[in-house]
């Protein structure tokens, strides 16, 4: 989830006194920004409007519930043309990056998000040659796609070069995505990118986006998933970022409306456990093709044990064959409104 | 999970300044507790001492994080013999009851746990007859076990009568389990009453505990395990509640160890998604007695659609078959270290 957001931690109830807006915990280590043009400030709003000292995530996307973290040191803050980019250091979950005040990923649990999100729609097709993420610029979907050996071309379409700096610059693990050879990094909008893209070009196309209030809300729409499906191959799959049951079931409802109309192979809600994303799940939208079937349940592809992919990052930390197909086993109260919309 | 806790939420980091220690948010309907003889303050220090008319969620169980929820109102606050019991009208989760600074349930997401910490094990054997619930006073074990029609005897040991007097006053479609006339309620220590029941009169027990730290320690110890060993059946079935993967793997390990030396039949740990329980997620210990072979991942006695228990209970809204199978499919960090210590 990397594109612009709304942001609303200064949606915080009371404002926390004048007094208190100093200490260790607030120290920049990147006082003067990354270059965004934007005007730096000594502390971020989000930042000490609710817990001193702590990050507090709050957003109309989420009303009433708010998750903080504890912030030992903020390594970077800047202003980008698309969004508000800090980058801290907390005390329990490694570095954590945050746009518009929403977490991106943390250290601790970004395994689960990029590892799901790659590895459900790559391991279902055999054989991918040609992938294309759009949004992802901290480059942890690339790290994931790198590791199928089957894979020729790497396309990424990111807005924000901003966060592909600073993800390259706070975040090496992550970042290593891009040192693959067959990445090719463009910086531009997603969707003008697909209505370009010559049609039947990929076999997955992967969408890493923020949340659909703001710029992202594109890429929740239909003219956006009409575009996925002209430049998807027959038999192809596309994997999007689809928010969580537990808050967002009209969202997801009309996701899966919208996909059903388009994508004539098959449509899927799956979903994972990520601790620091909202109500601690996150869910995806996987879809195909008319063309080859494909059961996205049943991975045919697998990665598990793939031992080259070890060798360039380390093993897999949260997916294997047998939570891909638990994914899409959905709660009953989900389940029946999705079963209601989808095939 | 309703025993007692140590609670921690005045660990926060800074203390909110006197002058706004009251508003509207803060009223207290019941400003004179619920008999539990303790003192009464104006307000329970974890709400105030954070965000100013917000709960939140802060302790040495999970450090450096904290989950805060809008609170519109107060509805009871008490001390009894053994913790602080809260209950709150939030503002986006209904009702929530909070022991010790630590949130028990919430009306919104209280389906999950209590669905999957009844019917995992339940729905595991065969024609339940008799159950013991070890904690769980709010009552919504019971109203899951009381789903079964083939049961016929539902004990239950709760070491706290406010838990369970709070429960019936101000969560009734949780504390409707007591109507069932197949319960028992037994006011008293769960581990007492374990070392003096019957040698194999259960089918199964439930271990609806609080964290391990405090005075529930013992649940999560072998001479508990071998109680509950020795008081189920030939063939027999316990779930307990066994933490976060993501926040609590040494417990978990160490929980592991133990069940594996002491229950003959099968060891296994499933997972859930519980919103405001830390990191977001729930794990369960699932263990057989030696006897009739118990596979926990193929359910075996189906619920889902049981006529009669929708008519009293309202249908499921978490549980199906296909989410009780998929809660057995670990993260590949997590299956690595339990598979090392179970079968």
């Amino acid at each position: 989830m990397s594109s612009t957001q709304e942001a609303s931690a200064t949606d915080s109830p009371v404002k926390r006194p004048r007094e208190e807006e100093n200490g260790a915990a607030m120290e920049t280590e990147n006082g003067t920004g990354g270059g965004g043009g934007g005007e730096m400030i000594k502390e971020p709003s989000c930042m000490s409007s609710v817990i001193p000292g702590w990050f507090s995530e709050m957003s109309p996307m989420w009303p009433g519930e708010a998750h903080s973290l504890k912030v030992e040191k903020i390594l970077f803050q800047g202003k980008s043309d698309y969004q508000d980019v800090i980058v801290f250091q907390s005390a329990t979950y490694g570095k954590v990056l945050v746009l518009d005040g929403v977490i991106q990923l943390t250290e601790r649990d970004e395994c689960a998000y990029q590892e799901m999100i790659t590895h459900l729609p790559l391991c279902s097709i055999p054989n991918p040659k040609k992938v294309l993420v759009i949004g992802g610029g901290d480059g942890g979907v690339l790290r994931e796609v790198a590791r199928h050996s089957s894979v020729e071309q790497i396309d990424i379409c990111e807005i924000d070069k901003m966060v592909v700096d600073v993800s390259k610059q706070y975040f090496p693990k992550v970042a290593v995505g891009y040192k693959d050879p067959r990445v090719n990094l463009l910086i531009g909008d997603g969707v003008a990118f697909l209505k370009n893209a010559a049609e039947g070009t990929y076999d997955a196309v992967i969408v890493d986006s923020s949340d659909p209030i703001g710029p992202a809300k594109e890429l929740f729409e239909k003219p956006f998933f009409e575009s996925v499906n002209r430049a998807l191959r027959p038999g192809g799959v596309v994997c999007t970022q689809a928010e969580s049951l537990w808050l967002h079931m009209d969202i997801i409802e009309d996701i899966v409306s919208n996909c059903r109309e388009i994508f004539k192979g098959s449509v899927n809600y799956a979903w994972t456990s990520v601790p620091t994303y909202p109500s601690g799940v996150i869910g995806f939208m996987l879809c195909s093709t008319e063309g080859p079937q494909v059961d996205f349940k049943k991975p045919v592809n697998p990665i598990d044990a793939d031992e080259s992919s070890i060798k360039s990052f380390g093993p897999l930390k949260f997916y294997n064959a047998e939570i891909h197909s638990a994914a899409f086993c959905l709660p009953s109260f989900a389940k029946k409104v999705i079963d209601s919309k989808a095939n």
